[in-house]
């Protein structure tokens, strides 16, 4: 089965275009990444949390993808400036159900 | 290790009120579960759009959870008109780890 990355995090108030900046290139790169199936990301703007969740099709893309240079540099500037708080948890997927099924996603 | 589950879905502009309500009942009802750990939970409400992450011990307290009377009901009272669209991911933790971590979580 699939690998899930699920990352939350609290945005720091400065650095809002840099950050946007980051984010939006990070999205771009991971997209070409291979082994990476999809991704959903949400933040509430008025608390500046959010949580992104991040599918891969194996371990090996996820260490992969953590080791990708250009987004290596974009987790350091991270952790130093754009967030005041970050977790990381990876998992393997068990089952993977809901109203909109992804081809290849099991059902329970 | 533990279990997540990661719940995302998109809200219904309706039924507002009552979402809150369910919401913050269902979130009373997890935190004494046998099994639960902890939550996170991210909703932007420009596009209604919502992330769910919610630790617990093992598979069996999730599927004891999944099977709860009252939030089975709320699940029934979600599909049908408090949500427009909805998925559920079960994983088994691999790895967890960030700037608070937590007692228990073992970094890579």
């Amino acid at each position: 089965m699939s690998v899930v990355v699920i990352f939350t995090s609290r945005r720091t108030p400065a650095h809002g275009d840099e950050y946007e900046a980051l984010s939006a290139r990070m999205v771009e790169l991971v997209q070409d990444h291979p082994g990476f199936i999809e991704m959903t990301s949400v933040r509430d703007p008025r608390t500046r949390e959010g949580i992104t969740v991040a599918y891969f099709r194996d371990e090996e893309s996820v260490r992969a993808w953590k080791a990708h240079v250009e987004h290596a540099e974009a987790q350091r500037r991270g952790i130093a400036e754009l967030y005041e708080a970050y977790r990381v948890t990876v998992a393997s997927v068990e089952r993977d159900y809901g109203s909109t099924p992804d081809e290849g996603s099991a059902s329970p």
